[in-house]
């Protein structure tokens, strides 16, 4: 029975052991829960963490409402989370409420940041050179510029509203607030500073190996299994990709990952499914 | 200045009003959080949901991990979700744990659902005529075939495992839970059965009306800012879809809407922006 093969990728994914460094996104959007916008945001910024072994742990999805959002915050605190990437709701309009739910949901008062302010109306006249700041415009930063107090600014380079991060929860969670406009979010995500609160790497790695499977996952479960309750140590996943394309994934110590993989391919081998 | 339009989109969506019933999805993917695979089931269930008239309220990420699963649901429970719709992490193999982690979170047994093993069966039988089934292959319809005491089916045509449904929380939640695969999950949300536990509509009905507005949204702040707080039963959301292009969306009963509509346009005239 030579219906399926076992390869293994050649890439290997060297992660980073981050501790106990919980990682949360808490995403501000009637738009995305209606189905209107996607948020590419957090699948960038999920993207960028992987690259740093480091892994989004959830991710949640609420409305521009003052009560979901300060709850689902207080939720990331609770169960110990050490990053909370807010995003979406920072504009200067009316529903924009998310950096003053986050500030009642933490307990601390909004204040007008002077240096959040000075920033904001240098990028106004960098865009608007000779012109006159109508009052419009400066109403809208003036609003933008009430943070809550101790946050500190990330530069935002491609828009108005400048990104927020401030460390709570008596120094156990690191709270960012940042546009959802993709090109801002984006732009803040890859600051220098933003990337230097993230969990650093430390010596210990964690090894991915991918095996693809070509047949169904009914094929392969009893296997799996088996070698999983072997290696209580590690993670042994899989992931239908089609009708007939499954990828076997297995996560942790390289040591255990490379014995378990060869386990696996013994185990599929012996099943009559070749290489 | 005649440098921004405001033109009325012609559609008219109507929705129902749907009393309290809030409805959120649970989603769970460890490939979702590494930003690998898109979820674009639950965008097709938002904009399905829309089109009843029916909003997403909570849309949640976690990763195949039972306590993640059984506390998420638990949130949604005690915040008096009406509907829940989990998905992912139905299958066969051993970090298929979803059906499981639900019953645990409700409280209840697994029990081996006959009905759910037969028809699993005869979609084999027809994908596979003619051949035996092999021992791997019985025992995933096997392990499939354990579903939470009480929950009923809903037939997927498109793969192995059925869809399920519960009644649950003392008749105050409907708990669906549907395969992650995407043709699975949408076959069944589009099925009669589970459109039959939606909200039904009624009466009353909501108005949406989108205005268009080319300009940056802190021109339009407190224009808008002042007509939300003189129609407070109504949305006012102002959404950028762009550097000079933004959103203006007003929702809720007819008349209201339509009045607040005009004053929008009232004033934004005023303030010097052309129809």
């Amino acid at each position: 029975m030579k219906r399926s093969f076992i390869r293994y990728i050649s890439v290997q994914v060297h992660m980073e052991e981050h501790g106990d460094t919980l990682i949360g996104a808490l995403v501000v959007g009637n738009e995305i829960l209606l189905g209107k916008t996607r948020d590419t945001n957090t699948i960038f910024l999920a993207e960028n963490l992987l690259r740093r072994g480091l892994k989004l742990r959830r991710w949640v999805v609420v409305p521009d409402n003052e009560r979901d959002i300060s709850r689902e915050l207080s939720r990331f605190m609770e169960d110990g989370y050490g990053i909370i990437v807010v995003s979406g709701g920072m504009g200067p309009t009316h529903d924009d409420i998310t950096v003053r739910s986050i500030a009642r949901g933490l307990g601390i008062s909004l204040g007008f940041n002077e240096k959040c302010y000075r920033r904001m109306v240098e990028k106004w006249k960098r865009n608007n050179p000779g012109k006159k700041m109508p009052e419009t415009a400066r109403s809208g930063l003036d609003k933008m510029a009430y943070v809550p107090a101790d946050f500190d600014l990330i530069e935002n380079e491609n828009g108005m509203v400048e990104g927020l991060v401030g460390v709570v929860n008596g120094g156990r969670s690191i709270v960012f607030i940042l546009p959802g406009v993709p090109g801002e979010y984006r732009g803040i995500v890859t600051t220098r500073k933003f990337q230097d609160y993230l969990p650093r790497k430390d010596a210990s790695s964690v090894t991915i190996i991918e095996i693809p499977f070509r047949g169904k996952e009914s094929m392969i479960a009893a296997c799996l299994g088996e070698v999983q309750k072997r290696f209580r140590d590690i993670d042994i996943g899989s992931y239908p990709q089609g009708p007939m394309n499954v990828v076997i994934r297995v996560t942790g110590d390289r040591e255990n990952v490379m014995r378990a993989v060869d386990e696996i391919r013994d185990r599929l081998r012996e099943a009559g499914f070749s290489d």
